[in-house]
């Protein structure tokens, strides 16, 4: 595929993606009586339950697997209280990943609290499959799971000339993105409906627009993305960078509504239909940003500053740098970078309030009839 | 585990593995036609070939997995000419290994010749299991590979006063390795037999003493592991390290004979042959050293020199790092480590002749059945 997600996008590595990430955290915690809803439908249901040995999970995007620890090993927990067989749980991110850390921290060599030795039986595997391609065989896999991973598209269908994400675009732009998020959703489902065996489910948390208009950053306070966009407006202004650079500068996202979500299911002659999947259920639901929470409580403006830019830069400073032209050297690119983070970070400190990235989430439930 | 392997050893990361050890891909080539066989045996096997829909095959020990490229390109491709169903391959290391060269090489994001994209429906997974522990679910494996892997020990049992490797040892240390080593093939050959299917096979090429005591690195020239212990020992005299540390700089590494690889499987109450497991056959063969032999023909000793000393540094430079001091300071160690592969570099130019690192292996065939 022609893919920018692949080329140019990597979460932050070495475990630093889950601890500026505490947010996402919550998100999969939230996620946990919707799993153990749908592992249970996968054992009532004879089909699922059928010729394999063991069960097969899977977790798409999974970055470096810190914050779904706590899923994981409730989930075992949950499995092995009620079966002996074996369980398999497949973790999955594009080949850029840094899989050294996600190794790592599943197997106990780091401070995060891995699970694997607390279930007997339990093997974990890792893949290098983009959930835009197939990550297990046909027919094995019993519940796949992803969270605050799908909005990332398999890629760029343009830059935006006006704004860097799609929430701030309109017209054929908004057009080219909404085209392309509607192919990706139906590729991402029709790769699952292949793996999935009759009767698997998935489970999936992915950033949307609920009903309100709230999404990302963007609830009662500030537009966080409209801050990303009027500081890089502001460096082309002053001549830091280029037009072209600000250009460049287009997050390969979309948040779908749930209307967008729901799309494919409706039409029994989708081939998302056809391949047997059903929308199960799907609410939206928003998860605090927790420094801005923390805040509230500390009040020291400083501090949250200092807490709230990275949890920022662990998913959109490599495509802020990927933006920047080749031409520049390393040296000016990085300090064009920190730069940024740093105006962003003082604008913080100087005017908190309403800054805060809340997470606005649709949590859906898949079944494969 | 007490585990020496998953804690001190680790091979060079970042590609360099593969790069500097292309006598470990001859091993691998030469055993194509036994992975074949073992194949079309498995394929033929009514009780391997039953419930599961997909082939599923594992590389233990793969290390940066470009050394057996080639190998897994040829089975996909046999596997692929005859049968429709998906196919997963699971590469295997100790979670200390280097997963992000593994995935890049094996995901076409570096300079090795990939296969994945040559195959349709092709899945590639990796595991941060050591093949001391199970690394797939029960009754899941068709065939199960390893090459020049399973020759470190899960723990060092003792360390050897008067050599660095147990080639050297005698008397209550040899005592001591041996009984580790007979107690690891057993463990390795258990978690094997409980993830193997029925009619399941095994093909592994390990490092091992042959009929005419020959070994790796000491065919018909020099002793390579004489030659490791003497600049030690040299070193020793000359004040550069402690005889603690010497000590230190023993190798957790056991080389079976014919007798000792087949031992388990002679005894039909012993747990591997209860376990189902069989000994199809074994053969021991030498695959010559791939620098020794070019120097054949180029005859230029600094070139040889400069070629044959990283070989060597893949695999032993992390052991005999970690037997220095820890009072020692980074640099320091650095330096002493530096010192050792320079003199041994400057031995090789000076006086190449009889310096070579033949590749010695037992090639064995295990069924389950």
């Amino acid at each position: 595929m022609s893919d920018v997600q692949a080329d140019n996008i990597t979460m932050s590595g070495g475990g630093l993606y889950s601890l500026a990430t505490i947010g996402a955290k919550h998100v999969i915690d939230y996620t946990l009586p919707r799993v153990i809803d749908a592992l249970d439908a996968v054992r009532s249901s004879s089909a699922a339950a059928g010729p394999s040995a063991y069960w097969n999970f899977s977790d798409m995007g999974c970055a470096d697997g810190g914050t779904s620890l706590d899923l994981w090993r409730k989930v075992a927990a949950h499995i092995r209280a009620q079966s002996t067989a074996d369980i398999q749980i497949v973790y999955a991110d594009q080949a850029r990943n840094d899989f050294n850390a996600l190794v790592q921290i599943l197997h106990g060599l780091t401070d995060f609290d891995t699970y694997l030795n607390e279930i007997d039986d339990l093997r974990i595997l890792q893949s290098g499959a983009s959930f835009y391609t197939s990550v297990l065989p046909a027919d094995s896999l019993h519940l796949g799971f992803s969270a605050t991973a799908m909005h990332w598209l398999s890629a760029k269908p343009c830059n935006i000339s006006d704004h860097v994400h799609m929430v701030g675009a309109s017209g054929a732009e908004l057009e080219e993105f909404s085209k392309q998020a509607q192919q990706d959703w139906a590729t991402i489902l029709l790769h699952r409906a292949r793996e999935l065996k009759t009767g698997g489910k998935l489970v999936f948390a992915n950033f949307c627009r609920d009903e309100q208009g709230h999404y990302l950053g963007a609830t009662d306070g500030m537009n966080m993305f409209d801050t990303f966009n009027s500081i890089w407006q502001r460096f082309v202004d002053d001549g830091v960078i280029t037009s072209e650079e600000y250009s460049s500068m287009t997050l390969p996202q979309y948040y779908n509504t749930v209307e967008e979500f729901a799309s494919p299911f409706e039409n029994q002659n989708s081939e998302v239909a056809k391949a047997g999947l059903r929308l199960d259920s799907i609410e939206t639901h928003s998860v605090r940003c927790p420094f801005a929470e923390d805040f509230e409580k500390h009040g020291d403006a400083k501090k949250f500053a200092r807490d709230y830019i990275p949890t920022i830069r662990t998913w959109n400073e490599s495509i802020f740098h990927a933006g920047l032209s080749a031409k520049r050297d390393a040296q000016e690119r990085r300090e064009i970078i920190e730069n940024y983070y740093a105006t962003y970070q003082n604008m913080v400190e100087e005017n908190p309030t309403g800054h805060a990235m809340d997470y606005v989430h649709a949590y859906m439930t898949i079944g494969k009839a």
